[in-house]
């Protein structure tokens, strides 16, 4: 860690593995050398262990936000019924993405702090055919944990031929995720959150069911860099340790992916899915005693990867971030647009909690409850 | 570098400079971060001076292949007629993109190892009124030049308002280009070629005319990635100095285009246009020697940054390539899909030609040498 690096507490980036930093400054290597190929195969049938599937992974340079690309033009043809569950700024931005490529979208909105109800789910489902539903597994504005599995079900029962779509960008990799057992047909990630790796790929994990709903399409795919068809067969070919070319993958970023999916499918899944809920149990807990109140409504559905906070009377944002940093934690600011002077977050994610002897929860805790007591607040302090 | 490590002689991406590699590997950084948000703004700046434009630069984490996709669903609306002069494989590829979006394309076809004419440039501007006309720079599938400053200029003459767009993948950094002198509308690049930056970042150029012809659209952007009215208002506030957010940057590949870009503003732009016109020069007098012969039919529009070269009679890609990577080079086979088995390709960009005291191209020239003698070759070796 270079001296004046300060702990990156934020609900992505995170936290690297040495491990990780190191092979970003792998020296160039050609994307069709023979130690890149293995490289990116491996990382494509890791992700199917992180996301319990025997679908599709897609590992593409790009953001998250090229995930929603991917599956509004893939799978979904114009004119077609979507319904976004929407808990906070990212189910209105993939709705707008949605929208973008022909889908006519169906907003289930909750209150700022709330998850979707499975109820009203339901009832939405009966109303209307939808070729698809979305959900944001964690909504990175507000910390608000939507019940995948509970919607998923509700689905399979109400309308089987839903494909289902879920936002995982802030919960794969801290999350409880299972891909197949729940029906789960979309998971869109990225690199820089809980798959602890740095930003720059856009990934994905996509069900059979999808790719064949995909392949079925009647109209072609209304989009050239995120066409499926284009990126299917050089997925194929990598896992199948052959060279081939589209666009020029992120090499360094690929490799950087590799030893993380190799670090966290090698320290287990489900010991991942359990230290982030303790961790997060922690964090809420600390957060708690101090007088604090998180955003989501219920602890029940608060993410375990990430905490967002209101301030407490008389503590603003302009206050409290510099004082964080000043103790050496960067933490982020409100998102949610509604509310965003009013709150902060905190990202507990990675080797941040997999690997608590590094101390940097600890230390991002002491750090809020000095940075507290600087800003003037006595709460329960 | 590491014992491992083979020189990348490739058409891109190419040989780092340590101290870009060093950026790669930058602890966690939020994408708001103090010591990050310099660091984008700068390189937008510098950017400017690299393509010589008082433009909009683009910084995008993507492939360059991207960059078509913002260039024909920003510029072009459904329906209008593009002019794609296609010297090889990324014309072909080009052309699709833009019919993706609706683009009426006329493909103004060259045989293998030619460049486009003016005079049919010409010919085609007067037959049809075109909206945009692309031009592949350098195409890596050939290594063949564009004259765009003539193109440029035949535009200018026989139909003004018809947009300039180069794709300047394999270009910039290592061929000139001079946007504002030359009336160049949009310059698409990637980070990986003689940008010297590792593969990860989508790079463009967009003249102020460009942008004007954007903001004038009558029909919605066809695309939420790659649209322009989401990307612009991150671009200015970056450049600002100020934070924002639509899609998280990738970081590190940033951090690390800020330091290729800083060293190679401060070598000097001119002279990496000489150093790369005299590596060349010195690469294909070496291949000439040697008794083969360039893919360009003629070596006054082969590129400056790579060499595009036929095997010999009785050598084949199977034979060579290995032989060149036992030597410790990398180099390219052919991509061109009707000479492909044909012929092989070396990068002489970057880092390999602007500091030749590294070797890199003696290295390769010799190896090229040693390994043709290994495959039997006698020619005029």
């Amino acid at each position: 860690m270079s001296p004046a690096h300060k702990l990156c507490m934020i609900p992505g980036p995170i936290e690297f593995h040495e491990d990780v930093l190191q092979a970003m400054a792998t020296p160039a290597t050609s994307h069709v050398a023979p130690n890149f190929i293995p490289a990116f195969g491996e990382s494509i049938e890791l992700l199917r262990k992180v996301l319990f599937t025997t679908g599709q992974p897609f590992i593409i340079a790009g953001s998250g936000t090229l995930g929603w690309d991917m599956t509004a033009c893939n799978l979904v043809e114009a004119g077609e019924d979507v319904l976004v569950c929407n808990s906070g700024y990212f189910g209105d931005r993939f709705g707008e993405c949605l929208e973008t490529y022909g889908a006519k979208v169906t907003h289930l909105r909750v209150p700022i702090g709330e998850s979707p109800k499975l109820a009203a789910v339901a009832a939405a489902l009966k109303a209307k055919k939808f070729k698809a539903i979305t959900i944001t597994h964690v909504d990175t504005s507000t910390g608000v944990l939507s019940d995948i599995k509970g919607i998923a079900e509700v689905v399979r029962t109400e309308s089987p031929e839903t494909l289902v779509i879920v936002d995982g960008v802030c919960s794969v990799g801290s999350e409880e995720i299972r891909m197949d057992a729940w029906g789960i047909d979309v998971v869109v990630t990225a690199s820089q959150k809980a798959l602890g790796a740095p930003p720059g790929l856009c990934i994905m994990g996509v069900s059979e069911r999808a790719i064949g709903v995909f392949k079925a399409r009647k109209t072609p795919v209304a989009n050239y860099y995120a066409n499926w068809n284009r990126w299917l067969p050089i997925m194929n070919a990598y896992e199948s340790r052959k060279p081939s070319y589209f666009a020029t993958p992120a090499v360094q970023n690929v490799f950087a992916l590799h030893v993380s999916l190799k670090q966290i499918v090698e320290q287990g899944v489900e010991q991942r899915f359990v230290a982030h809920k303790e961790a997060s149990a922690k964090a809420k807990k600390f957060i708690h005693d101090l007088g604090l109140t998180l955003v989501p409504t219920k602890v029940e559905h608060a993410a375990n990867g990430m905490s967002a906070v209101y301030y407490p009377e008389g503590v603003a944002a302009t206050d409290l971030l510099p004082k964080l940093a000043a103790h050496g934690i960067v933490a982020a600011g409100g998102l949610h647009v509604e509310i965003a002077p009013k709150y902060f977050r905190i990202g507990h994610m990675g080797i941040s909690v997999t690997e608590p002897e590094r101390g940097h929860l600890d230390a991002t805790l002491n750090a809020l409850k000095a940075s507290l007591a600087e800003c003037g607040y006595k709460g329960a302090l």
